[in-house]
């Protein structure tokens, strides 16, 4: 019989979080119940969003508590089945969370189709990053054709989906990453106009120089000097849509200095800009349209995407490390064990 | 023949605007050219969104230049017609500015009909206070019944209307003024479920207590720390329309401290808020529909408004001062002359 394995919140990070936060250990091999199914873990999607699940504050989602395996979405195979509708060797989406095996109900999980297409993308383009770069972008932002979009994480899971959507509507696209490979990617395999190294000294004059005619739509997803400087560069009547705010998720202390709250709101009325939040599992009325959509987007090639795939369960902790750093190139997954559809 | 008489700019304010700033002097009567006509102001229109006319910063609107008329909507008399269309005696819609007389072109007027309402609710309830209220409520935030709504100076040219709308909507609906008989009147005369006092000690206990289920429109038009305030209550997916900022119009140096940018931008993420700038201008495509309903509701008794009409010319500078501190009750008007459809 094989060994469980997981990675369990033990200590509440303040900072970047490390082993003495997520804590790699083994456990007992879950039991099956009525109803349930036990899932292997394929691929491990690591995403920013959990680093606020860290933290025992209140946001949007339930927060880990102390002692649980941390949560996350996988791409699993049914091991052994207590349903009807499941059997050993099905394909499904679920929530193992940071672990090899999970014992979980069949209404949390969706089962998958290897034929549609590769079955890590359910975590990534045709999952939860895919659909935040949909709605954010085409439901809430409504680029127009001739508008400048600027879409920061450029090459991350969530900003490569933006980018090459906003092109698909006839937009001038410029992308923000934090390496000049990244950004040559962006521009060369998603087709954006110009894409800028965000750790550059004269970033603020090369995103000023890449949007002549300033910025319509600014896909927020990073926070930091790269919000600071589109602000100075936003047109009036623009539109901010707001899915994540990465280069905060580790900060312990505010700058001092100026409160810049008050001029930003003034900029909010004399522009008449448009701040949104927005979480996709808000939106899964649209996730129909976009599964349609961003299928046949993908088969006809007009939506590419990179995948960044890093082997082993005991790999998780460093990889998300350097996920919250940028270091990932492309939609952050960890290979937990073999993909039998890849066989 | 009689002397014009007006308000120039001779100098930008720094804080608040004085005699220094704004300077009453005689002034030549102007010359009506072809397709003019001359004007003699009954009511100017004191409004918040001047102050930043006297800045020399890019703003939605152009600034009024050195030496130049202050700018103002007013209400006038045809005294002197050089177009078919126009004869003395007719009452129009225009922008004389602070001062007596006007040659203005036809195309820059609208004429009113005196039978259908009072002609000073040109530039209030049915001018661009109504507007700014319609629009921003009911397009903008689109309050359901049910929901807790918050409107700031809601005893105000613009809060007076939101507050009504939002109880029309079903809405609770809580104002926030800086007067007790200001909240006083907002209850008794509009109706609103509470009104709290922004000068009391304990504003933020009383908003909260005022909003036991949270707030889910914030109809902001004056910053400082009744929006503090707010924020800390708001609840998922609050929509903030932004139409004035009118405690921040006199500042001149910014508070320092913690950079509360940073944990604002993560409220909106977390909480997925709609803040949104606007402005009533950007909106007259609205104008017809809120024409309609609001003249419809006015005669139905289901919106009151209350004008703070001060007598003179001279009064204007004073009587402005005051806006900005907050000393009017409603909408605020300067009779320049006699309104000969109230004789």
């Amino acid at each position: 019989m094989e060994q469980n394995q997981r990675y369990s919140l033990v200590e509440r990070p303040a900072g970047m979080p490390d082993e003495n936060h997520l804590k790699l250990e083994d456990a007992p091999m879950p039991t099956v119940g009525d109803g349930e199914l036990l899932l292997r873990t394929i691929y491990l999607s690591l995403d920013p969003y959990m680093r606020g699940r860290m933290n025992a504050a209140s946001s949007y989602a339930q927060y880990v508590e102390l002692g649980d395996v941390m949560t996350g979405r996988t791409v699993s195979e049914v091991v052994a089945s207590k349903s009807d509708d499941f059997k050993p060797g099905d394909i499904v989406l679920s929530e193992n969370g940071w672990q090899r095996y999970a014992a979980v109900p069949v209404a949390s999980v969706r089962k998958l189709d290897p034929e549609q297409a590769p079955v890590s993308t359910a975590v990534g383009i045709l999952g939860m990053p895919g659909l935040t770069a949909y709605v954010g972008l085409l439901d809430l932002a409504q680029p127009k054709a001739g508008e400048t979009v600027v879409v920061s994480a450029a090459a991350g899971a969530v900003g490569q989906v933006v980018g090459q959507l906003a092109k698909m509507k006839g937009c001038r696209v410029v992308g923000v990453a934090g390496a000049e490979d990244k950004c040559r990617h962006v521009v060369e395999a998603y087709g954006l106009d110009a894409c800028i190294n965000h750790r550059d000294s004269d970033f603020f004059d090369q995103l000023k120089a890449a949007c002549p005619d300033g910025i319509d739509v600014y896909f927020e997803n990073v926070g930091g000097h790269v919000f600071d400087s589109v602000m100075q560069l936003v047109n009036d009547f623009a539109r901010i849509p707001v899915c994540g705010r990465i280069a905060h998720y580790n900060q312990t202390e505010l700058p001092t200095g100026a409160d810049r709250l008050i001029p930003f709101m003034g900029k909010v009325l004399i522009k008449r800009l448009m701040i949104r939040g927005f979480i996709q599992s808000d939106h899964w009325d649209r996730l129909p349209a976009f599964q349609a959509d961003m299928s046949r987007w993908i088969r006809e090639g007009k939506v590419k995407y990179q995948e960044d795939i890093v082997d082993g369960l005991e790999n998780a902790l460093s990889a998300f490390q350097g996920l919250l750093e940028g270091a990932n190139r492309g939609k952050l997954l960890v290979q937990v064990s073999s993909d039998p559809t890849q066989r």
